[in-house]
């Protein structure tokens, strides 16, 4: 891959500062690797997001209007240490508690957990939900092992929203599990990114297999199928979402009537006449269970450098969560009038 | 590349039932290709848009609220056939005649064109601004074969925002005149799309190179240069934008206290982290020149299938182009809080 950049070890450095720059004066750089809002009012309890860099717009870009009030991020693919997470965890503190909300990933969970201390020691409340919509990285009787995947950006986009009239920590706490609670993705996989300090692939797959389930650095799925069409896959895809809603004790089946908010998210250089594509299908399978698309979102917004692949996730709706996705929102990843 | 479509004769068409599903009742298609916007006003000055399939989210992706009224499209890399742009004309005519806007390309100028005439034959006034913000297509000597290439989003973005007040078919064509002659754009290439019927790459350049002001099917620019870095490349790209302004007698240089939008588009591959990190060095140039970016843009709007490149496009504002600017928009190409 041709990539223009500069110093391949300094990426991560340089794209924050770019990012910076493209919220036009809403956002600062804070610490080495965090942005935060400049206008978070007094009291607000603060929502927190991060992970490591290299998936562009997340997660930096999650922050914004109704979104996110910071992001705490690492180097490529990297959890951010716990002193970026404690430099962002202050910047958006404003006494009333702040939310860590990330994707469950080992490297992640440790070093927000030692953030989490390192800020409880100087006074500051945390609360942390992990997202885990991706289905395919474990069973439902393994459930706390399951990985975050492109159904954070709805998740985010509710919990900013939540966020701007939660009273407490643990309400908005309660709040975001719930809407994570509610969301599921399936992902599936072609060709791998590149690591841009080495240019070497992030995995390797066959030339004739698709990966299903697999994740957003190309963890294993739940099987290697043969290239198949765009009609082909999605039913399979998305019946992978309908039987987790089914079997969950937690959470109630997908029924007719049902509303959800339906993201098609590109991993990088999948096309969106790809994701058009799939969405077409998509769609007509929903019609016919008799399930309300509220609101469809489509691009590539959760990506692994030029990584191709596609991911569905849907967000079950009730009147609560409806009035958490109805706000406008605005942020580098996801914009909503 | 492995593409998750299924007829590869039938993309173009089935992109379109995607997208048209992505608008979420807002749109709905009409005739063969094209999508018109649900709830255009009696009496609306209309605005349509159009080109060839095959660069989502362009350019069914342009309609919206306080965008295009509507698209009329081809198939892929192709200008719609007259009867498709006669299709579009008749659904977006409220009475108060239709502007077409589409880039400068010798198959749309034909077809739309015809698409005219037939409308014309109908009784509906049709008036044509032609884009062409690509500054390395030809010299300013030869404005008129410039090509239109990502400077279409803000420029339409404007455009639907002068519709929404525009009393009359000439009073729109004129405003959109001004802001077409106030973008201007430079794009370079690294690597091809494919051609989805074929999986042929739209163009061969060397491993080691880079097309210096490439159109976006690889039509040659002003000349090829050695792979760099971003911050080498990016002088050089918006070097070409300033001379162009400041040789240009239509309009005035850039200068300093001038403000901007500034859009930076990945042609598909290139990752949002390498436009960012252009974007950084961008943002010191401009600043340097004391030139104020009102408004960043930056993401994968203008796209070839999965083609590497990245281009700058630049609007100069005034106090009436800032009025088309601010208000907010939604589509599924662009949206603004």
């Amino acid at each position: 891959m041709k990539k223009l950049i500069n110093d391949p070890l300094r990426v991560a450095d340089e794209l924050l500062e770019g990012l910076v720059e493209a919220y036009d004066g809403q956002c600062s750089k804070v610490g080495t690797r965090s942005i935060v809002m400049n206008d978070i009012p007094d009291g607000k309890v603060a929502l927190l997001v991060g992970g490591g860099a290299g998936h562009e717009p997340i997660y930096h870009g999650l922050v914004g209007t109704n979104m996110a009030d910071g992001a705490a991020c690492g180097d490529i693919f990297a959890a951010p240490s716990p002193d970026i997470v404690l430099d962002a965890t202050q910047a958006v503190n404003r006494n009333n508690g702040v939310l860590f909300l990330y994707g469950n990933y080992a490297g992640d969970v440790l070093n927000f957990d030692i953030g989490a201390e390192l800020a409880e020691e100087e006074g500051i409340k945390i609360k942390t939900v992990l997202i885990n919509d991706d289905v395919c990285s474990a069973p439902l009787s393994e459930k706390e092992k399951r990985r975050g995947i492109a159904g954070l950006v709805p998740i985010v986009k509710m919990a900013g929203a939540a966020s701007q009239e939660a009273d407490s920590l643990e309400a908005l706490a309660e709040a975001v599990e719930k809407i994570v609670l509610n969301t599921r993705s399936v992902g599936v996989s072609m060709s791998p990114g590149s690591i841009p300090a080495t240019g070497k692939p992030t995995f390797e797959i066959d030339e004739e297999l698709i990966g299903l389930g697999m994740g957003i650095h190309g963890e294993q799925g739940v099987s290697e199928i043969p290239m198949t069409s765009a009609d082909e896959l999605t039913p399979q895809m998305l019946d992978l979402i309908f039987e987790d809603f089914d079997k969950d004790q937690d959470v109630s089946a997908l029924s007719e009537g049902d509303e959800i908010v339906f993201l098609v998210n590109s991993l990088g250089a999948t096309t969106m006449m790809e994701c058009l594509i799939c969405l077409r299908k998509a769609k007509e399978i929903l019609v016919n269970r008799g399930i309300k698309v509220h609101e469809t979102i489509v691009g590539p917004l959760v990506t692994c450098q030029e990584m191709s692949g596609i991911s569905f996730s849907i967000t079950k709706l009730d009147s609560e969560l409806k009035k958490y996705w109805d706000p406008p929102c605005q942020s580098i990843c996801y914009t909503k009038l």
